[in-house]
């Protein structure tokens, strides 16, 4: 069974990875005809491109790509290979000249692992988008979380690898998916357990959190997937509780950070109420978060 | 005298036409250290770049260029060769593995002009910026003016040559300019004599303003700038004067377009109240949209 964000029909989820430079990228391609989709961006910090014509008054309603990538806003090149790929193939807004793929990206600071001029760019993206398949999503140290690190609010000698993490689940007849990169501030905690699952050992929760880490350094990436049809205003609330799953399982959540979470919906599957949606939203947010730290063996 | 965008000293713009394809870019150098910013999208089908940490509340203050770019969406691909450039030159935000330039970037839709495969892309970006001066701005059909139309929303058959105009003035000591790319899919008009500079003759303003465009292909971007200190949320509330001034030049503006002002300030002149200084940016605003469409000779 597949249990990550492919288990979601119609997408597909590809990964550029530098080992050596410990960096990369990930690309999530919707279905030919688009998927629709909203943004919230909570953190502080954001490294974005298309993020504005994902709110929800804004006129275009469906995009064909997502774009998850480390080396900070230098990363957020790689969106402009996926459109190059997506092009290639005819997929985009229809407009008189040509199809334009709309391609949302936000980027996670990579830049402390590995060789800090390794990037993820245009022909990188590409990569990401050839590589993409509907099997089940590789994950830990890939794609977009290669250089990922967790509990640098204490300090980047004090953080331990992050990376990216996937889930899903059947609701009503309905697929929910999440797929998270994890580049948290924060220690990334069991929401069932309390157990520590990576991160500064020493001081959760209590008077020595105190934050000794660099604005703009940390982010956590989030993207949820459906096949539930929802409206943009909804993918947009979804949004938001993407945010609240993310407050589960990351410990502080700082207040510098880029926490960015998509929401997807390819609208071929039954409607399921919303508000059931946002709950199983927040709790595979949270397990994927999770799974991007312990992936399984 | 320099009555244009770099009429505020620090700041240098730098053209890449491409005459054949009918597109190109300007980029927008600030000192430095920075200019403080803010945006406000207006449109609703905006092709965006790093327009979300120019949120007030957002963390980051200080932006290091703006880039315009024609080439649809695919021209957002400019803002990573400034990136680039600036990066060479160590500028950027601070971070602990290097400077990270912060570069915002909207483009239009010229896609109609030229060859619609011609786009500005990284490399072309970069030449914008090595050609950037702080002499006065080359005006009319130039860098991301080169492609532009005005008079779209009768259909692009009835449209005319757009471009890109400028307008500088002085408010109590300090300096106040604008630079504006005008894609409009309304006609252009001198708002003190309601005189029709370009676009469609019949009509304006009667019964047959009706819409026969296309949603998603036509925008005027701005840039407002002035050495007067502002906070991050006043540049968000100028942005807002910004598009008042649009609206005046501009008729009809179409609900359907990516309006996008941006608001910089070099901070280094005197202070001046904030209602006087939108006062003069609309007017501003609305002098370098004429301009654009009719440059001085």
């Amino acid at each position: 069974m597949n249990d990550t964000l492919t288990a979601v029909a119609g997408l597909r989820v590809g990964h550029w990875t530098d080992r050596v430079g410990q960096t990369g990228c990930t690309v999530i391609l919707c279905p030919p005809e688009g998927c629709v989709a909203s943004v919230a961006v909570c953190g502080s910090g954001p490294a974005s491109r298309e993020t504005a014509l994902l709110a929800p008054e804004k006129s275009v309603q469906r995009v064909h790509a997502v774009v998850l990538s480390g080396g900070s806003a230098f990363g957020l090149d790689a969106a402009g290979g996926v459109m190059r790929w997506l092009e290639e193939r005819g997929r985009g807004f229809n407009t008189p000249c040509g199809p334009v793929p709309i391609v949302p990206a936000a980027a996670i600071y990579d830049l402390w692992s590995g060789d800090p001029r390794a990037r993820p760019g245009c022909a990188q993206g590409y990569r990401a988008a050839q590589a993409a398949t509907s099997g089940p999503v590789d994950m830990g140290r890939v794609g977009a979380g290669t250089g990922a690190k967790v509990g640098s609010y204490r300090g980047i000698e004090y953080a331990s690898p992050g990376g990216l993490g996937s889930a899903s689940a059947e609701l009503a007849g309905a697929t929910v998916a999440v797929l998270a990169v994890v580049n948290a501030g924060g220690n990334v905690v069991d929401p069932h357990s309390g157990r520590l699952v990576a991160g500064v050992s020493e001081g959760i929760g209590g008077l020595s959190d105190h934050f000794a880490g660099t604005e703009g350094t940390a982010t956590t990436l989030v993207i949820v997937a459906t096949d539930a049809p929802i409206s943009k205003a909804e993918a947009r609330l979804l949004a938001g509780s993407a945010q609240s799953g993310l407050v589960r399982a990351v410990r502080p959540v700082t207040l510098f950070d880029g926490d960015t979470c998509f929401v997807l919906s390819t609208a071929s599957g039954p409607g399921v109420p919303l508000v059931a949606l946002s709950l199983v939203v927040q709790e595979l947010v949270a397990r994927a978060i999770v799974a991007a730290v312990s992936p399984p063996p």
